[in-house]
């Protein structure tokens, strides 16, 4: 018989028993309390170190490698590698959890004309009598014909129109969605008419209710995908499918859960019931769209990287167990390849760069970076691995772009300074702050072109305090942002040699990226009239910084635009407007998917790219 | 608590548990034995008489007006009333089970071209690499298109296929249903081509297994309607399902489970899996039709008689539970109105009365007796409340077409003889042994024109043996078919002045439906080419005797022809062929539907159409 233990979160106060042998990552999680984990629970990233206040173990290998004297003394572990064999209090530190995260909601405002795939019809029928006995789906499909709409009712519907008739007393408003009846409500409800537009991020996952007839956005709401617990990147969600079917549906009911969840906030503040929506158009990545819809996800992760569909589907909602009305619809948009998704489709829909005449490239950085460029005459685009650097993981002091994390690093007359999101004091670096602190590093010749780390000695003209800040630790040089002493977490913020590493290859796999795509089209950065930032971290960014590091082609900084979440604008004139679902099918099938693992010249291209240009 | 008893059923051996006050009914339903219950538990129709030789309680109210001094003494009851308060041993006589029925399989033989729903198409597939990154969907698709077929896919075979398509390691036949997508399956199975065509009736279910490439019957298979144990007639199942949702859920399992069992027999005889099988075509009368979908009949049940659909539709088999393929569909046909059902329509298709010149009638003489009279002009039909005396119920020693029922009866010399099927002795009379008493009384003058028996004083030409049968018995006049001493059950089996009376009722009801739809025409019997009998019932009752006793109109002999099970020919049609479920939908649309109960003048026809004509 197995033992059970109980194992006590704090600050939570949350306690849940748990089998002899479960790791602290799964007692987390069945704790309901969403932890970084971004490697998955593999043991290489640190990002779930947990303090074990009480029934600690002695420290195991990948914990031994990974932690600090200090953190090891102070029992700090690894949740995804501690084994859970007696009680235990666990305290979750604020930067392991997956909270209070920088989400960028809105995107740019590109205006479609409604003409949603909902519609609501008010009837006043004949009751029925012995000289007009047509079946009472006769009766509501003869009063939507006279107005030219021919719906099909499935059987389910079927069952409830005959009750759902005689309570509405033969007044009510037929619903149908696409060519479909599927209600029929008591009353004029012409006027309750909304749908949500969803962005399924990787990380975040955004949600808009939109009011379909004006394609006003009602509200909005967002929340960190789930599914982060397995994994901060899709290739960890993936490797968590393999393992077996039920990870699958696991990884499904993560994020229909959090769709669900979404979907009551935003009920809740219009005032509606769930059942009211009738319609979710959803987009993301080729991964996140699978993930949703129950498809495998097994041939995206391997070459050749092939998804189950790419077209866009119509799915019912009590199929995917989505809590919208039950034979509402779950629009999922179309894709181009395993790793250039609907959001980017959605993308290309609201920067319209499949109507427009100059050349233009659309940037998404991520940890899958995906780079789209052209116009109305031709699209490429292709994927390229960043890893997760941009989003903290892999560097020593990482950690997301929460409250804490640096976001701007200036040097000013000699002195650096930092700035943390929350305007709190700092605790590690996101994304953000490790493009800042490279970019200043290269400024002040701290880091040269081909990314080494200078020592202090060689760098004669560098000013006190920054020569004072470059230390060497752990035998290789680093760059200390934050002192230990000013830290409340009482270790240092540094960057190392071995992250400016990991921003090169990061950034090396963007730029090679868009010199892929430009010589696929045979042009040079210099015929690009505009470089969009796409996606959360674009937003967050400093252009300048981004060009200096080397993430952007060299345009001029004034072609740089912004467009915020492009995927959340796709999405939601995908909702608003049934005829961008043809546009996006047109598109997902014209785009060129250049796959970069397939060229002879990449590696070349790559090692090119991961200099860092004067 | 509630206490619980023990029920041993004989001669099967059987034996369930029961609640405390539940009937013998419900407790034989337990153990999956299929009961005669025409009156739906009601306590009316003594159909459901039992032996109870353990634990028999005192005979109480409906037993004591229902069952003789012998009866009673034997502790022969009818199961629908006698609650089960100890442990009980029952014995089912023959009669009372439904089984050993006489089930027409065939119909006549309507050739119809094969243009089937499903299609199986072979497919060579390209396997995926870098340079071909085609989802497994657009791979499946691009060949199809190469064929000139564009199905779609639900989001289940999008699960399915990523794994189908390796496993056959991408060379496979991709089955198609209507427009859809719903399996590929490995290797070359264009030759595994069938599907299941079947006819619900309300006493029997026949199902034939088609060849779908030459639309070849295969096998065949039929199956007593397991709903009958709820009710021989419609209305007694639609009282039924009034009761509460969980019954409609419960008829609809029955009739499920029915067809599952069928499906099961004509695969076994095949050499095939259900899940080979991705099409069943279904038809029924409208009842039928509708618990198979689990629609609600509620309103079937009452003026003005509104059923919840008219149209055909087809459902995902999965979502009925029928074990054909998960995604196969079950089509069911269109119907006309309340009680004129698919199976009339599937009738007119196999008589092609929609496409005749001359002027034809097809009557299905039934409980409800459908009749339909036109040509490719015009169509009239109307369904008519013959009751369920030619179900033999409500007849004083009436019984179904089992072994030992009546079929035939004849007078020669003077002397009256009856057959029973199965050539057995006779223990009571179906349907035709009715027709053929009543016709025999008519034409010896027992019975005369009013419908009122003879005493054998006043018919002073009656032979010896005739006047011999002709007794007094319970206040009323009878002729004795057959001794209490020559039948094995200890009782005689007589036809009584109250049996002719619901002849009189039922044969009037056919004949007021017949002269109703000939006056909406502005037609005489004269005008007739053809009288087409269909219908179980149909083919065993000799046509002279359906003419003597009124069931027909008066036309010549030689214009009444036997059409055996047309509906079951007619789904056979609409199996084989797709473009017949548009004929069926237009014939279902265009049938101009008389309802009886609507006109003023049908009391005034009716009465007259129960008079004995000469």
């Amino acid at each position: 018989m197995s033992k059970v233990h109980r194992v006590r979160f704090q600050p939570f106060g949350r306690e849940v028993r748990v089998l002899d042998g479960q790791t602290i990552l799964d007692a987390a999680r069945a704790a309901g309390i969403e932890m970084n984990s971004p490697c998955g629970g593999k043991g290489t990233c640190g990002g779930c170190r947990v303090e074990i206040t009480q029934g600690a173990p002695p420290p195991d290998g990948p914990s031994l490698e990974r932690l600090t004297a200090e953190e090891l003394h102070r029992n700090v572990r690894l949740a995804c590698q501690v084994r859970v064999t007696g009680d235990m209090t666990v305290v979750i530190p604020a930067e392991t959890l997956l909270f209070d995260q920088q989400i960028l909601e809105t995107g740019i405002d590109t205006a479609v004309s409604p003409e949603p795939n909902v519609r609501r019809e008010f009837l006043r029928l004949q009751e029925p009598g012995v000289a007009d006995q047509r079946s009472d789906h006769d009766r509501v499909l003869d009063a939507l014909g006279d107005r030219g709409l021919s719906p099909e009712a499935d059987v389910t519907m079927l069952r409830e129109l005959p009750g759902a008739l005689r309570a509405a007393g033969f007044e009510g408003t037929a619903v149908m969605v696409g060519d479909d009846l599927v209600a029929f409500e008591p009353g004029d409800t012409t006027a309750r008419h909304f749908g949500v537009a969803v962005d399924v991020g990787t990380t975040t996952v955004v949600a808009s209710l939109i009011e379909l007839a004006t394609g006003r956005q009602a509200a909005v709401a967002s929340s960190a995908n789930p599914q982060a617990s397995h994994g901060d990147d899709v290739v960890s969600r993936i490797e968590h499918c393999l393992r077996g079917p039920s990870q699958l549906t696991e990884m499904q009911g993560l994020i229909v859960g959090c769709l669900n969840d979404l979907v009551g906030r935003l009920c809740d503040e219009a005032g509606l019931r769930p059942t009211d929506l009738f319609e979710a158009a959803v987009v993301g990545n080729t991964t996140m769209t699978h993930l949703l819809l129950g498809l495998p996800v097994d041939h995206i992760g391997r070459s050749p990287f092939i998804p189950a569909v790419r077209e866009g589907l119509s799915v019912i909602a009590r199929e995917l167990g989505l809590a919208i009305h039950p034979r509402g619809r779950i629009y999922v948009g179309p894709t181009i390849a395993g790793y250039v998704g609907a959001d980017t489709v959605a993308g290309i829909l609201a920067t319209r760069l499949h109507e427009t005449d100059g050349l233009r490239m659309v940037i998404d950085i991520g940890t899958n970076g995906e780079l789209v460029l052209g116009n109305r005459e031709r699209l490429l685009a292709c994927s390229t691995a960043a890893g997760p650097a941009f989003e903290g993981a892999r560097i020593k002091y990482g950690m997301r772009a929460a409250a804490g994390a640096i976001d701007r690093v200036d040097i000013a007359d000699g002195r650096l300074r930092v700035h943390a999101i929350g305007d709190v004091p700092a605790v590690g670096l996101c994304g953000t702050g490790l493009i800042e602190a490279v970019s200043a590093c290269l400024e002040s010749g701290i880091v040269n072109e081909m990314g080494l780390m200078q020592a202090a000695a060689d760098l004669p003209g560098l000013s006190q305090d920054l020569a004072a800040r470059l230390i060497h630790t752990n035998g290789e040089t680093a760059l200390c942002l934050v002192s230990a002493e000013q830290c409340s977490t009482g270790h240092p913020v540094l960057l190392t040699q071995r992250d400016v590493r990991e921003v090169q290859l990061a950034k090396g796999a963007m730029f090679a990226g868009a010199a892929v795509l430009m010589a696929e089209m045979g042009v040079t950065a210099d015929d690009l009239d505009e470089v969009l930032l796409a996606g959360a971290f674009g937003n967050y960014i400093r252009p300048e910084r981004a060009r200096r590091v080397g993430l952007l082609p060299p345009v001029p900084l004034e072609k740089v635009k912004f467009v915020g979440n492009a995927a959340g604008t796709g999405a939601r004139m995908l909702l608003a407007n049934r005829s961008q679902r043809r546009t996006a099918e047109h598109v997902s099938r014209s785009v060129h998917h250049v796959e970069l693992s397939g060229r002879a010249d990449f590696q070349e291209i790559f090692a090119e790219a991961m200099l860092f240009g004067a």
